[in-house]
């Protein structure tokens, strides 16, 4: 081992450290000599066909692994990915934005470069680091070899434990500069600080003793449950409590959907809503919960503060009272305890069971046409453990709510942001995140959902799929537009049409092999039969290559529950 | 007439009024309701695939037909869109943008919102709006009826005037908000500010003085030229003195090219290198300065300030000496003045004449494989009056150099903001506005030459140019990457590798109709004589429909001035 490394080995390296296998993005002058330290460090470089895509084929990643990483150039490359990156930062997803800069000298003396809006002032170097402080929660400027271990530390630190996106730049002329090599010994500090145990204690006692006088209890998990680290502490809650259990629109995919007490996504609109009852409880407690819009149906389903106990990112609250602490050594000691103590006496009260809507799936002639009422609820019985389904915003995420997952499925749609033509991007991330993780499942599936407006936001990261041979089945619904925003205003106008695309032809298009390499296999249904028949193939099922089934659907239709949801958004006055 | 008129019907009347006639964006649901107003008010819309394609292709009608606009919705399309923005802000191109917003009521009080970063804090909704501040000269919220007129008619003034772009929120509860009609009486003011008279005597009689006593004059077109509207005064100015002139890599298009006395592109790299006949000039009139890097071949070929005469934006520099003029009306009368001026004895210099270029040609096989030392000046055969010409940056941009136009071709390239994949998008925005423009050139064509690896970056808009039934040609590098990237470092790197894509399906792909309606036509060339036989097609030539041309080149080839510029760049050390 040499006495130093190179600013850009150190910073690969330690990304290593911290869990990341592959690294995506765009190569630009700026960032060329940066690209060669990726390799190196062990990591796998992936060439996404333009940066918006490669920040969300880094989120979708991020969401598996626990941390991804973007490269991009100066200006034109960071800009075109702030859209990911801002929705990085509002769903919590950590991704690490490293960004290649000019030289040093030449931004301090603002020189008039290309990629930069060429003012002729040192502001031009800045102006995106300023859009970006925005949306990241650290930003580093690798401008000093002196401080740049520490820097770079301290950003992937700040990614990981905040859940969230950093950005770093790095001068061209830095990228070479030489770090001394002890900085490496010191290993990557990503542990959590520690909470003042009398306070910890103090709310666990709080917390226990609510356990186990409540009587109407619910506990109600949410997507800030995965980002907060706190997913095996809330299902052994669950399962140790056997209180009735709840997810929210964006918190699917969290619990454990095979326990009796799962009672499915809540919320005030669809089939299995049960508000009343939750309103009357007498303990919520509430996890991670995120209170968007799109995940509270319009703030109808926050549960009361008073009977609830919340499990925040750095503190917890019950009732009116705020305690700063870390949730997840709390959890932990609650769960601990729940093994020693003694419940008040509660009935378990009659709630859907999610499961049995399989059992009541209107029949279906093979000959009738796809409707979205009855494809998603259908759709559960193709699902099996290991896999990851991601539902892009418009009717499939709202579809997606009525899946019906065995364990161990994870889901990853969009609770906050809502961009769409996130997920084929993330799908190309997640397919490669799932390849490097435990062989536990062995046959992990990536299976996407898409509208075919979506879908032409960032068909091109097929591409990508196709070129790192990733295990992933597409179902694109061609319903021929934009039908939310049809549903929402304008059902017949021209602005919510889209042209119409030979979806199929994808894989050949965008470079399958022809040479079976890599499987690629495609279809067209527009009834339950032909829907049916592609299921069932075997060589649909199995995990290897590319499966894409083009859905025909008809132009206004979506499910109920879409319906109700949007009723209710456009009757909210303000 | 009503006596009102809703506030969006009066913006869309209004950017008619300054010369728009199409609005590129994708819809969103805080955007859906102004849509309604985009066709009643004589625009056409067009859904782009996505928003920074809609930003490129707004930024591409603008360069032809003065203005352009962008509608998008709240936070994830505007973002989407931010990188376009910039480069039109960088670039000059004049693009409103027009982002339609929650309700206020909901911004006042921070509601977490979807497309919002959900904070909780009002500041969710000014967070976008900031870092467009960056990117745009004028920012208007249309927050109340009784301003909004005067906020619209300036941000649209600011645009023409500036020639950059503006950005615009319309909260959602604000669109259908009534206005005056009387408003609109008032025709929009996009009229030049008047100069001190005195002052432009003043400049106007140094002017002429240092015309007429000229003994080496030289006339630099650079691309300011075109954005402050200085195109026919400088035309003029070149075919009265007689002067030497040339043009900038980024200017290149806007001098007419058939006067005997323009000397092509003046830069320090390439064939036809006169540094030392300008650095001896004793007047440099510098028309639209762009002093970027890739524009003055690494700053080496900025006239000496002691003998220019520099129209700026809003200046005119002699000397040292700054007069705070607007260039248009001075230029304008220096011009009217020349036809009673006499001029010193000068002779007339030496200097290459880039027509001669075209007889200099190096013979070809016709089984001899295309190189990119030829390919780019043989094609100036092709072209003609009323073509628009665009070459995408990388080997294209620098080929195109090379191209002697005749009389009336316009041509875009990137001179500053290089974003690779913008010049498909534009494309579509040329040839829509070419659509719209006066007769004269019935047969109108958009060229576009760009590499496989731009292409990829924003493909699906040859699907918009489909479906608008666009007459655009273009030429498809297939250099197997990217080539630029490679030249200056990684030459056999992997990130610098792209997947290969079946580029003539693009048509089919994304529904080109087979009917006949639309003609497209597709080829692969390898060879000169390939190229020729393809180039010589009637069908071909012909202005309608799409035309599409894979143009088989090395990975590694490109003209000798890119790799004279790439030496040069790679040798400055700061």
């Amino acid at each position: 081992m040499t006495d130093t490394i190179p600013l850009a080995g150190y910073l690969f390296r330690r990304l290593h450290e911290a869990g990341l296998r592959a690294v995506h993005g765009v190569p630009g002058d700026y960032n060329l000599v940066m690209m060669d330290y990726i390799v190196p460090a062990g990591l796998e470089w992936v060439g996404n066909c333009n940066e918006l895509n490669a920040g969300y084929a880094a989120d979708g990643y991020a969401r598996v692994k626990g941390i991804g990483a973007l490269v991009t150039t100066f200006g034109v490359g960071e800009l075109s990915a702030i859209n990911a990156i801002a929705g990085s930062y509002a769903e919590l997803a950590p991704v690490v934005h490293i960004v290649g800069t000019p030289k040093r000298a030449l931004q301090t003396r603002g020189v008039k470069l290309h990629h930069s809006v060429c003012s002729g002032k040192p502001s031009d170097f800045t102006m995106f680091a300023e859009m970006y402080s925005k949306v990241t929660v650290a930003q580093e400027n690798l401008w000093d070899a002196s401080t740049a271990p520490s820097q770079i530390d301290r950003a992937i630190r700040e990614c990981v434990l905040q859940s969230r996106p950093v950005y770093i730049q790095v001068p061209s002329d830095m990228v070479t500069e030489p770090l001394p090599a002890s900085s490496l010994a010191q290993p990557l500090d990503l542990t959590l600080p520690s909470n003042n145990p009398e306070l910890e204690q103090e709310v666990c006692d709080i917390i226990v003793d609510r356990i186990s006088s409540a009587t109407q209890p619910f506990i109600l998990i949410d997507a800030g449950t995965s980002r907060y680290g706190l997913t095996g502490e809330a299902d052994e809650l669950v399962q140790r409590t056997g209180f009735p259990t709840a997810t929210t629109p964006f918190g699917k995919g969290i619990p454990d959907e095979t326990l009796p007490n799962f009672h499915g996504i809540y919320a005030s609109v669809g089939e299995n809503t049960y508000v009343p009852y939750v309103e009357s409880c007498d303990l919520v407690i509430n996890i991670g919960p995120i209170h968007s819009n799109v995940n509270t149906s319009c703030f109808t389903t926050i549960p009361n503060p008073k009977v609830s106990v919340v499990f925040d990112q750095t503190s917890i609250t019950i009732g009116s009272k705020v305690w700063n602490v870390l949730p997840k050594s709390v959890l932990r000691r609650v769960v601990d305890r729940l093994e020693h103590i003694m419940f008040s006496f509660w009935q378990y009260p009659s709630l859907p069971d999610p499961r049995a809507t399989l059992n009541r799936i209107p029949p279906v002639a093979r000959t009738g046409a796809l409707t979205q009422d009855i494809f998603w609820k259908r759709m559960s019985r193709f699902f099996r453990p290991g896999d990851m389904v991601l539902t892009e915003t418009g009717t499939a995420s709202s579809g997606g709510r009525d899946f019906v997952f065995p364990r161990n499925v994870g889901m990853i749609n969009s609770g906050v942001w809502l961009s769409i033509g996130y997920m084929l991007a993330a799908a190309q991330g997640v397919a490669l995140a799932q390849r490097t993780l435990a062989s536990s499942y062995k046959h992990a599936r990536t299976i996407l959902f898409e509208g075919d407006g979506s879908f032409q936001v960032t068909a091109q990261e097929l591409s990508t799929i196709i070129r790192k041979q990733l295990n992933v089945i597409i179902f694109v619904i061609n319903n021929d537009g934009y039908t939310i925003e049809r549903l929402i205003h304008g059902m017949e106008a021209e602005y919510n049409d889209i042209a119409q695309w030979k979806y199929l032809d994808s894989p050949s298009y965008f470079g399958a092999p022809s040479d079976g390499s890599y499987p690629v296999l495609t279809a067209r249904v527009s009834t339950w039969g032909e829907l049916d028949d592609v299921l069932s193939r075997d060589d649909f099922q199995r995990s290897c290559g590319l499966r894409m089934v083009e859905v025909m659907m008809g132009v206004s239709d979506c499910s109920q529950t879409l319906r109700d949801f949007l009723e209710m958004y456009a009757s909210k006055k303000d």
